[in-house]
């Protein structure tokens, strides 16, 4: 069975000696010193591999089922969430107005981190129910806030997301639901819902669904969409539960991975809704919900590569298998562990640079939340909103081709269920797809994001990647290794970018024909960044006579690995951004 | 569900437009006329599409069951294998001396690719079974072949492969299994063995175990295996089966995927072997069905991603889902097809110029081991054997990307079990592992093939690829799109074999850092190759008026798509070769 460890020490790392957070002027952050993080890091980790870890195995195997109506999560489930419950983790970045703890976001992303890592179908019972949570709180009424936000700050009530329907997913456009107003001002809404995550289940009495619908008479595509509170059970003024509504589970699904968290088709006959913030603008009540949701998708992709990885390093280290090249490193033993192997470890430093440089990322996106939730901060937010898209498609398309490369570790012992590592690939993949599937999120940054503002954000990332370089061009370890290569390949991306700005001008196609390739090139470029910027505070950390040496040599080591094998990757995506729409859409559609 | 379509035209187009096998100086080609060809595959897709594709579904639903002892295959697998003998598809390639039809392996291969993209699990029992039989085809004695090869020939009795214990794969040498000599020359089998694709089944009565053991008292290691013959059923010297040898099934492993085959633990208690081929000389003996057995895994890796990408064309097609950029393509329609998309465009590209690349390569691959088998040809053999681990390792993780592209198409849709693409990506998952991960495959190419004879299969590949360019250097349509991009490509490919000789000489990591990227430039300049072929054949087919002008336009357009966007990785790969050893070999054991 595969095991966890919390990766609390490169946690605090990035949190303290990359970020500085309790140096930042950040409301809430004064409070964020090293022994305090420290406290909740390692408390969470507990729960992570003593609670949450054991149970992955289990919700794979056993999956939910549906039995008279009902939705049964796996055995240990209830109890692992509510002990999550009454430790108050579900609420850790909720409002002290409404019960939470009020942390950061910055906190709850390093927390995040380890539970999606340790049980990733468990975990989103939780996520959904915060991004519902998030959706009622920026755009509910004061009543509805008083209602639903507490309950839910708690997990007593869980949360979901229902958007898709068999026709529409990516285009909501096409959605039917209808939601038809009543005299109470209430609305009645009716349709299907399919691939609803955490739909129903037994963690939770009652369950608030969060539905877009479309108000009858309204106007017709994706501006007449509403969002809606549908509780699964009505809940009175006085915040008692009451009858049931018209919400039912059509079936669960069976799907690849995620078995553990019940994925179901919902009906809505005639139940009872809430309409969330204005009529026709429930696409944007729901984004609310979704860039959250979309940041907590790429934390998933960095989770599971970051256990798969773990797990691919005991195996390279225990299994005995042939002899390295250069003479025999376990002479006593009947053979040395794969570890010896080149091609072994170029696999293990292709996973360990882009779980360490993924770490940072997200948790530099999560700060820049917190600048954008806590201090207004508009350039924060900006340059946020442009790498979303980067964050979510990226790190998900890496994180599972870094579990496909860890599986690959154990050879046929990867293939075989029993050894956990089918799982991580299995759970990893439908973070390529859900809350956006990652063609839309490199369609949403090159079409949307990559010229917002006047293309204000991503001139503030590229002056922040030549700042760095400026300022530190005089540092003899950081120069060759770490400047040169980010600064060779941030060119790549200004190339490509201004390939899109050129030639999109005059067909959109040949933007859009490189826009995968852009999402993956940025990414890179990010990660570049994040290991030149862990390089620095490594080398400062060893300047000021830090006692683990090991620790910040490793970092420096790793950091070099990304910088030298893995940034190479930005040129080739520039080169097929630059053979544009020609080729890709060259054929008739029925010539394929 | 999802459907197959066979690829009749695309083969032919292969065979006769691109490699002219009806004009090759290759003993038994003389009767590979176009309409004697198009009979078979139109033959073979029949079977394929009709009785092989619906069952694949079924085959990973059921998976198979242990029983008492007895090995259950799903529901209809037996009726279509005996449907599949009995139509006389088993014994295509065996010799006539057994009862074989004497096919040439180039049309067992354009067969095997329509039987294994239609349904891997199943044709994997015949698979192992033709491995086995070439194992005793070559090795064994006259009595062994008379007595064995005419029964395989029909699949009356299948065969396996029993090579992996717990405690060795890769590294054969720390086998356990033990061979104790009985005086009547035979031997007795002790040992156990894991991962034995086809171990037992109800497909067949009688099965041939190829099994690798150490003769008790012979020497250490690898320099000890010896191959033997182990019946399932004990077989008299008249061919009639008697009692059961003292084989048995432990348990059936729970894998990932190819969930149709019977993928067994087995055990052997004192059993009956014959040795087959020379003492000690085992290795040897299992090499004639590795290498056979790689081209055949390549062929996997090439299946899944056809069937894969022609149901994400259907689905890309049918999906009505948002609007073209440039404007509505079906402005009658609630939205625009997928395809219109220009990402969805670029995955199906990826896509397609995989699958037609991968083709001609595999077709090429089996017309050289028919010069090679059947005209001694020594330099056909030479390249073949450089190419092997390509073939094996290059197209079964290319073929993997693309059945989680194919997937991807199909957003949510295509993370459901029941649409079927998960099961392309899952089976596709395993090509990737077996017959010797594509890390050892990496290294057989960088560590072993590219020195051995001097280096003068490579220099024989370059000169073929250098010869192709001039040949064709005033050809106005090749010249920009296909020979230019090629050159560089093979350019990329020289690079790197020169900076192995000269790093890979001081330090022999040097070289093995970069295998597995060296193996993908490899691939992606054969496919370069393949395709400044196919567009030459087009160009000559066009020329000579070909009535199915859009056939060869297609050809042409989706080889320029290849050149334009594909061949680029190979400057990435190269960049990654030349950073070394340095930063991969950087951390020591404890500090990943």
């Amino acid at each position: 069975m595969p095991t966890y460890t919390a990766p609390t020490k490169d946690l605090a790392f990035v949190l303290h000696d990359l970020l500085k957070i309790d140096q930042l002027d950040v409301p809430g952050y004064d409070e964020l010193e090293p022994d305090f993080t420290s406290a909740i890091l390692t408390e969470a980790g507990k729960l992570a591999t003593e609670v949450l870890a054991p149970l992955n195995v289990v919700g794979d195997k056993e999956g939910c089922h549906l039995e008279n109506g009902v939705v049964y999560t796996p055995t240990g489930f209830k109890a692992a969430f509510d002990q999550m419950r009454e430790a108050g983790w579900t609420g850790l970045g909720c409002d002290p107005e409404h019960g939470g703890q009020g942390m950061p976001y910055v906190i709850g992303t390093a927390v995040g981190e380890m539970f999606n890592a340790s049980n990733q179908a468990f975990v989103m019972y939780q996520g959904l129910t915060m991004g519902a949570y998030a959706s009622i709180a920026a755009h509910g009424s004061d009543a509805q806030k008083a209602k639903f936000l507490p309950k839910m700050t708690t997990c007593e009530w869980t949360g979901t997301m229902n958007l898709t329907e068999p026709q529409c997913g990516t285009d909501l456009g096409l959605m039917r639901t209808k939601a038809i107003p009543q005299d109470d001002g209430s609305y009645k809404i009716t349709g299907q819902k399919i691939f609803i995550s955490a739909g129903d289940h037994d963690l939770s009495y009652n369950i608030i669904h969060l539905v877009l619908a479309k108000i009858a008479g309204g106007p017709d595509g994706i501006k007449g969409v509403s969002l809606f509170i549908v509780p699964k059970f009505m809940v009175d003024d006085d915040g008692s539960v009451g009858a049931s509504n018209g919400v039912s589970v059509g079936s669960i699904e069976e799907k690849m991975g995620i078995h553990g968290n019940s994925t179901c088709v919902m009906n809505f006959d005639g139940a009872t809704g809430y309409l969330l913030g204005e009529k026709h603008k429930g696409m944007r009540a729901m984004f609310t919900m979704m860039n959250h949701a979309r940041l907590g998708v790429g934390l998933q992709g960095l989770g599971q590569a970051e256990v798969a990885y773990q797990n691919a390093v005991i195996y390279a280290n225990e299994r005995l298998q042939g002899r390295a090249v250069t003479g025999a490193q376990n002479p006593d033993g009947p053979a040395d562990p794969l570890i010896v192997h080149p091609d072994i470890r170029r696999s293990l430093m292709d996973q360990k640079s882009f779980v360490e440089g993924a770490r940072a990322f997200t948790l530099w996106a999560a700060l820049m939340l917190d600048q954008s939730d806590r201090k207004q901060d508009g350039d924060a937010h900006g340059l946020l909103s442009l790498l979303t898209p980067v964050i979510k498609g990226f790190l998900t398309d890496q994180g599972y081709d870094m579990t496909v490369q860890a599986q690959q570790v154990f050879g046929g012992h990867g293939y075989i269920e029993e050894q956990g590592m089918s799982q991580f690939t299995r759970d990893a993949r439908i973070a390529m797809i859900y809350e956006g599937a990652n063609g839309v999120q490199a369609l949403d940054l090159v079409g949307r994001k990559l010229a917002s503002d006047g293309g204000k954000h991503v001139m503030a990332f590229f002056d922040l990647v030549k700042s760095f370089i400026k300022d530190n061009a005089d540092n003899e370890t950081l120069k060759v290794d770490f400047l040169d290569p980010l600064k060779s390949a941030s060119k790549d991306l200004q190339a490509a970018a201004m390939y899109f700005m050129q030639a999109g001008m005059k067909n959109p196609n040949a933007a859009l024909s490189g826009s995968n390739d852009f999402m993956h090139l940025f990414g890179h470029v990010c990660l570049g960044l994040m290991w030149a910027q862990m390089a620095k505070a490594s080398t400062e950390a060893l300047a000021s006579g830090a006692s683990d040496v090991t620790f910040y040599e490793t970092k420096l080591a790793t950091g070099r690995y990304y910088m030298a094998r893995r940034l190479p990757a930005t040129k080739m995506h520039l080169a097929r951004i630059e053979t544009g729409a020609d080729t890709v859409m060259a054929l008739a559609a029925e010539n394929f």
